[in-house]
């Protein structure tokens, strides 16, 4: 019996990994399409986002039955639990990275983001894939040092999308509302793809060390 | 056994209701500090979200004894599961109406809302209250047809939502950039508002008919 949930934990944290590999190729995707104003990869990325969705529901299937069929205790149930908040996290990363793509789409053929802005978004699109890349890694290590990682770059994040708006509020700002809108929205929706990493990887860090106080933030 | 279990799901089902209570509580003062630009009760609803977040954190809690100790299975489960997403949900709408009230407080004294959007932010406003009241009564009566309205009323601040975004960009508007993302932000947080509150009648509906077809869309 112990065997067997053991096994439906591992096909779990598989699942969980898989969705978390799935965010990254999805921001990665999205942000180069916003560097390169690439409409097709932004509409792969809009497409591409109902099999993150169905990846989602799968979780939650298996950490129903899992619950039903093992009736777990403790740690175990936690577990399952936790792992239904890390999903519902990567989800929401997903609709992130879709959101950034159907700006780009919007703005076609032009770039949503205007000369001003270039280099703050070209460095808010680097901290948002290595946040990615960090999501999956911690994913697959359980490794708490990546866990401080991607509070670093969310640290980055926080700091490049005040940046961004301190540069729409200067005087001497000249764009127009279009571009003010583009601005504020994408960079509200990559500093938000930050803060959703972060509460994922303190979910993580919740099942390794079983430490609530640092669970404190919700999804 | 059976009896505890009724009366331990009859308590969640009061701690959702309470949750939506404060909700109801946070959208109308919010909306009202928003219309009246009245500091103190903007400073109340940021204040008060730590207790929504701490009621949150009571659900998954009782959700979680609940399945350790009644190993509950099929529809008990279900309505365990779906508990923990409704209480996020909630959560998530709690924290909009906060980032209203941030809002005010960033503009105060002035006013958030320029005098050119004064009569969509009375409508949306009006609309995210209706939302909020909607919830509670969904969530105290699981009568259908109140979710039915529950979209009605989304769709309603959709439309205005859209129609804030057409005025900033409406040849002739001469707001400055301050107003512009104050407007294009206070839009959003409502328009948002009003998705989980969708999301949170659809995972009722879930709960009422079991029609899982009807809850697609994630918290």
């Amino acid at each position: 019996m112990r065997t067997i949930f053991t096994a439906e934990l591992s096909l779990l944290a598989g699942d969980l990994i898989e969705m978390s590999e799935h965010v990254q190729i999805a921001i990665h995707n999205a942000t180069k399409a916003l560097a390169t104003k690439d409409l097709e990869l932004a509409q792969s990325v809009i497409a591409e986002d109902a099999n993150l969705d169905a990846l989602e529901h799968r979780v939650d299937e298996r950490c129903v039955l899992l619950i039903a069929r093992q009736q777990p205790v403790g740690l175990d149930l936690r577990t399952l639990v936790t792992s239904l908040r890390i999903s519902a996290g990567l989800e929401r990363m997903g609709d992130l990275a879709q959101h950034i793509a159907e700006g780009v789409r919007r703005a076609y053929p032009d770039s949503p983001v205007p000369a001003s802005h270039k280099e703050i978004f070209r460095d808010m699109s680097a901290a948002a894939c290595q946040v990615s890349d960090l999501v999956v890694e911690l994913l697959k290590t359980r490794d708490l040092n990546v866990a401080a990682q991607i509070v670093g770059d969310d640290d980055t994040l926080d700091d490049l999308h005040a940046k961004a708006y301190s540069k729409l509020l200067a005087t001497g700002y000249k764009g127009g509302t279009q571009e003010t809108l583009d601005v504020a929205l994408l960079a509200r929706f990559l500093e938000r793809f930050g803060d959703h990493a972060v509460n994922v990887s303190r979910r993580v860090v919740y099942l390794v060390t079983g430490d609530v106080a640092r669970d404190s933030s919700a999804i």
